[in-house]
């Protein structure tokens, strides 16, 4: 069984976040989170036609660079934007970059 | 000789200029090129210790983002951030990032 390994605040980088959301599917699901407040499951946040373990790639490139929090629900895994974290450490960053992230 | 290839304002992607910037490098040298408005060679605008060709890849990747123009200047490149190019694509972006960027 997979754990879910999650930086603490302090420890989230700006590149690592601009490199982690320099990617159209991976803002299309941290935008499709941040729609769906209480936390969506990877299949329910993924661009439609993508392959399981590229979207689990994704999750776990947004989970290292601290844009996501990925916990176990049943047997689903349920994703959620650190957008506190976020704000803390970079305020008026996620919200610029989505900003022009196109839909 | 190399002929230096500047992708168009409206060619310019928020994932480019994202993952161009996702590097702390290239992140110094966009803030040495602002802080010299006339244009800065590749190796006044560099950080002292790095090898020509790793610096002279660092620029390509910001040059092919669409975050910098190149031109030759006598033996020279000179370099200056396309601040009326990002700004007009982005609005906000450079900047937002640049604020949370360590010097």
């Amino acid at each position: 069984m997979a754990t879910f390994v999650h930086p603490s605040r302090q420890d989230i980088t700006l590149e690592g976040v601009l490199a982690a959301l320099a990617d159209p599917n991976r803002l299309r699901i941290i935008k499709g989170l941040l729609n769906e407040k209480g936390g969506m499951s990877c299949t329910e946040a993924a661009p439609c036609d993508m392959a399981k373990s590229t979207l689990s790639n994704h999750f776990r490139v947004l989970r290292e660079a601290g844009l996501i929090q990925t916990t176990k629900k049943g047997v689903e895994h349920q994703n959620s934007v650190r957008e506190a974290d976020i704000n803390a450490r970079f305020p008026g960053l996620l919200k610029t970059i989505l900003k022009h992230a196109q839909d």
